[in-house]
């Protein structure tokens, strides 16, 4: 073990920052072996060494992160402070220029500046890892940038918040309506108190669009994704779709279709018998589909403080290593300019839930817009009716073009006898 | 790309040689933007040039894959021949000998001989990779080798003979038998002519010791490993199983414990509720668990042309881009020396059939064999009797040591009244 130490310098000491600190002191001998070199932590930052459940007393403190950007000792910054800009990207910016390896769990910094770091980094000639930031402990972009590198890769589908998945599960196992479930998840930490980032499909859609530009080679694109969440799922809809055969998943899916990337979020439909189905609670799951190797899937836990550590030490270790790869896979010079296919132009099977009064002769009118628009249904469910009482009637329907689709729906929607506003789900069976 | 192009021998161009000749040629194009270097096939052996789909004409060709290991002019060579012992064994040793890097999907070869060959390739300094010897397209080796390298592994389970998992899932799915299912499989080409190195746990094994070595930082060891395969299992097991929510697998299961490694492979119950129990056909899954990352799951084919060239041509495009690891995680030199844990010693649940004739009078006598052997019974299920016809009684116990509930079986087998041997099958739970 002739090589240099190779020196880390921590930004940010929160709960993955801390985690990160703990495992390269609690693992330091097996990762010396493995890396055949030592890794040690030689700086730090953060706002307060209040709280702090380690020592830090042999590490250089910084109170600024981006001056121990400039100007620590370390090879590596790791960036743990997190958002896309301010003090995270000022600090990734000065480590990068300052010739200094960048490993980042930050997915909303990623997502919103991947091109522009990734630019500087292939100048610098130096390393941008961030596989802490797309589900946390599963190792997704070593996966595709590694595993899959003789693939093709054609399609990926993540459930990618741990948040969205808790709150869809318990909803699911116990019966109870969004709002309560949120409640409980917000007391119990498992959600924030800010919780928009997660559950209206923001952070999930950081994930995606950073999935689709390693996967894909294509530059990054996070403004033009479709992004829905699950503040509109309710209980009834949980409950039919069980009885259809299906599972409500908060899905990224992210396809490639002859010179357009369709980039998505949504709640959506999942078949039971598929095993995306089955990954409940806080667990994250990607699927892969590449041309060579069909399909794999990777299950594990998205967020939390040692799986993320788990994930920040790895792109440590492929650095000391000497592991060094393009950052989005291919040179940043190299990525395709693709548009976002518009949502519109989508194509699939979708869950309608309509509440309807007197339900028989307006099912009639429903039935007639749906043929109007081209819009061919698969199934339908209606329960008992009580005369003058709106009654849930819930229909899906066979592959159909989204714009089909949505403009039936507001033509029904304008329907006196239609009592709420229709509920639609995507379903996803491929 | 101003990088030497790397040339790559293929030594044996079967169904995975054949597949793997194919990939290269047709994403060459990525394959080189990926890499930052071409990679070309520049020579080829097999036992002959009739029945290929696929032009070989610009590639040199050797007869003798020794042969083309000493002196072709490829700085990698593909071993894809397969066996421990002769040709392919051979072929690796001249490739390493001749300072090439070795990438192979041959498991047995690593089992019996990746001690050795690992030391030879670290004498030469060049890799030996063997992601496809594991799981085939599924990247577990990378996963573990690298995307773990800030873990202390404790177990890894597997569902790695996809020959299995389908005969078990047909097994389930038809109501058929054992016989009938395995003769279909042939028919169909998912199981070969002499199908006991799939069937009687041998593939499952060889695979296991592999990821033993590289997930604990061992020496390799398939000797002492226990191995049970699937002839055993019964049409009425499996149903009972799913009475029992419990779904019967193959698994390879190898954890650390204080000094020693348990190995084993063997047909297992494992709970419905878990994912590992909805991989199904010729599916396979390995679920690994780290100190840090939790538990992560990932499934894929474990088997055919495509998806094992897919896993050689990771290990290639590795080499191409300069990444080179020990092989098995740390240098030879500090694999530790362990012991495998005699199965007598595993603690654990199990499921036991008995075919008892006249059954009250019989059941007290079982029950207090259970009892003197300190075997716990955690449940059971008998079927309506039938005066002096045997009728299955299914227990289950609590976790007991295997020693135990050997010594109370080999009693009860010996009663008159129990009309067939027990069957037992352990039961997976975590």
């Amino acid at each position: 073990m002739s090589k240099e130490v190779l020196k880390i310098a921590v930004a940010g000491l929160g709960t993955v920052g801390g985690g990160t600190v703990k495992l390269l002191q609690n693992h330091a001998a097996e990762i010396a072996l493995r890396c055949g070199r030592a890794v040690e932590v030689s700086a730090v930052s953060a706002l307060s060494k209040k709280g702090l459940d380690f020592d830090v007393s042999g590490y250089a403190w910084y109170d600024d992160a981006v001056e121990m950007a400039k100007s620590c000792d370390a090879h590596v910054l790791v960036e743990l402070i997190g958002g896309s800009e301010g003090v995270a990207k000022k600090t990734v910016e000065a480590a990068l220029n300052a010739g200094r390896h960048v490993v980042t769990a930050n997915k909303a910094l990623i997502a919103h500046h991947g091109a522009a770091l990734a630019k500087l980094a292939e100048a610098k000639g130096v390393s941008l890892n961030y596989e802490a930031a797309v589900a946390g402990g599963i190792p997704v972009i070593k996966s595709i940038r590694e595993s899959l590198a003789g693939n093709s890769i054609t399609k990926i589908q993540g459930i990618m918040n741990g948040t969205c998945n808790y709150i869809l599960t318990t909803m699911r196992e116990e019966g109870l309506d969004f709002d309560v479930v949120l409640q409980d998840a917000q007391n119990l930490g498992y959600a924030e108190a800010d919780p928009s980032f997660d559950i209206d499909g923001v952070d999930t859609a950081h994930k995606l669009a950073i999935l689709t530009a390693v996967a894909f080679g294509v530059e990054i694109n996070f403004d033009d994704m479709y992004i829905e969440g699950i503040r509109h799922v309710s209980a009834t809809d949980i409950q039919f779709a069980e009885e259809l055969g299906y599972r409500i998943k908060l899905l990224g899916v992210t396809s490639r279709h002859n010179g357009v990337v369709e980039q998505r979020v949504h709640p959506a439909m999942v078949p039971l018998k598929t095993p995306l189905a089955r990954v409940e609670g806080v667990f994250n799951a990607v699927v892969i589909d590449g041309d060579e190797v069909d399909r794999i899937m990777q299950v594990g836990r998205g967020a939390g403080e040692r799986p993320t550590a788990s994930a920040v030490v790895a792109d440590i270790t492929d650095i000391a290593r000497g592991i060094q790869l393009p950052t989005f896979s291919i040179p940043v010079g190299d990525l395709e300019s693709v548009p976002t296919r518009s949502m519109s132009e989508h194509v699939g099977e979708y869950y309608v839930r309509l509440m309807l009064v007197d339900e028989p002769g307006v099912f009639a009118d429903v039935a007639a817009v749906l043929r109007d628009n081209d819009v061919s249904m698969a199934s339908m469910i209606q329960r008992e009716r009580e005369p003058g009482e709106p009654v849930p009637v819930v229909l899906t329907t066979h592959e159909t073009k989204e714009a089909n689709m949505m403009a039936a729906l507001a033509t029904i929607a304008a329907f006196d006898k239609v009592a709420e506003p229709p509920r639609l789900i995507r379903i996803e069976c491929a």
